[in-house]
């Protein structure tokens, strides 16, 4: 792996970081991830994890139920990111977001992004409630 | 469920003009999307029906055959709306566009989308109209 | 006024729910954004209000401040949506994200939309932070 | 300039027929966008007429109208083209929709691209109807 | 076919011009392009011929290898351009890129565009890649 | 300023090593992005700085000039990036690329994009060459 531009062990430091938050948030993806792109792309598998998760996530200025909030605003928005939507659905739910919480911001989001983002999105959400058991979502 | 905002009544009024609108114009995708969304996101099934096409959609201002072109415009823009892509051009068909016309269009969105986008959403037209049995379009 | 299609009745509590919603989250931007649309379009200026916030926003499967969470995630999202975003910070504070929260969930977005939108979005938290005598955003 | 690929004389042709279309459907965008281009790219302004308007626009298969119709979503829901979107709006008068009918598809456009997308649009338009004394929209 | 507005003899040349840069840039596409628009618009596939590659694609001002680099940012922004990201990746080996080259572009755009682009991209590639036998890639 | 996760020497080596390639690059727009940031986001602006230069940019992998054609892609098909566009077509002109090449870039891009993104970054880059002396750009 060509060496990133940190210093390995300060490198090697922010991965671990990442790797813990990842495994108390979705403790599957990390190395679901790193496995897919160890052979193409390692580097951005790492980047992923040591700086995606190891140094923006681990701040404590946002909790990670308000920055599943925030991510599923963006995902929904961006459009063709269902397979990183799946994942932030589980996390949501992992970090404390209730099914109709998430149904609810997937709803709210159509006045800002228009239906078919929203209904996209909550297509992906109805696969990972599935997965999970979770259906029908209680209240609606 | 829970109760939407609106006065019940007014919200199965607005409801009911919807479906009327969508029986009109796509008899068939009403009731998928409803049930697609009945043990997930109800509410949003509701709002796409009674909202979209109750609220918006039936107004006289702009007529149904004009509404599928600037809504043919904004899919194709948008990009990742493919399934919505395929309920539309469907609709198109219905309310009176010819498989040329929504071709020309696909066409004429390249200039402004570029030509992804265009390739993407004219291979949706393609699947619909294979299954209308309309290929090969006719002076094409 | 084209009468839209909601009985004129329900259509009027609908928006003065919506009034209500916006006159507890922002006071200035109802009346501002009806004048704005008044000549031009005020039925959009109504559905803003009587849907956006009337029939969606004042659901309770939500709270504001996790709306505006993802609100401030779409809106940066989308980008060239400045206008909105401002109005949507300020909106933001008042229903108790504090300063900190926003900045870093726009730091947050970094990674799933880019520093350049993360950057468009911060300059607009600041400009909104500066009125409001907020700046500099303590704890950065 | 450098020479473009077509044979220089079917390239003239093809730009004259663009120019003819856009002195019929707005005789003054067509000099603007090559004097603001002619320093720096005479070629992007060659083919925006050339076969933009030459090529494409200047085809039998849709009506100029319909075209409009299909831009103005496009403009609409890409975001962030206000100068191209004020020279379409300008178009749209021109080739026969009236301002009715392009503030309802602006109003349309909320359902697929969200309010903010349709609100910066309807104040593309809003300025194009001053400019041209069409304020207030009549029916509205 | 409806006759192009470019005369017929030009509009032929252009075209063949276009299928020989294809020819050599990426032999298979052309054809399995035109092919699949065949009997829906075979006027999109002559266009993405002979005015994508026959008139703007062969100009000398840019290197097919760096048209490769703005294609591969171009694509990874816009998302949802999965199969057209698939030609150009194979179509940006053929031209001299070096996987090492792309996967790193890719890595690159992580800041522009995110994430979430990122990975489909670096994905996409990786299925080039292992269809071409260049996995894994070295140095990485 | 709220430590990052980033060990504090690591983080402060990552973001010299990032001055040191802005400097090289494009010396005037690090201190400007930090000073703009200071008092909002400091680190948003350390992490465009350390990760974005110091960490990804600085990568032997892919060269400037390489980078700045998959910047140019991405930010023309963002749109609503004007600002970084700036920057970027300063940065790509101090690494190499020519006024030519940045401007055929551009043309290019109307193919992937439409014409209206890449109408947008022409007139961005018509504003950098101009405040250069750069105009007219040779042999266009």
């Amino acid at each position: 792996m060509a060496a990133g531009n940190t210093g390995e062990q300060a490198r090697q430091e922010q991965f671990e970081r990442g790797m813990k938050v990842l495994d108390e948030i979705n403790p599957a993806v990390g190395g679901t991830v790193l496995t897919a792109l160890a052979d193409i792309s390692p580097e951005l598998g790492h980047q992923v994890v040591a700086w995606g998760f190891g140094e923006i996530y681990s701040r404590p200025e946002l909790a990670p139920r308000d920055r599943q909030l925030v991510t599923l605003g963006m995902l929904t928005a961006l459009g063709g990111c269902e397979p990183q939507l799946e994942v932030h659905v589980n996390t949501a739910l992992n970090v404390g977001l209730t099914p109709t919480e998430i149904v609810e911001a997937l709803l709210h989001s159509a006045g800002y992004c228009g239906f078919p983002r929203a209904l996209n999105a909550t297509f992906v959400a109805k696969k990972v409630f599935a997965e999970r058991g979770l259906l029908p979502v209680a209240g609606q």
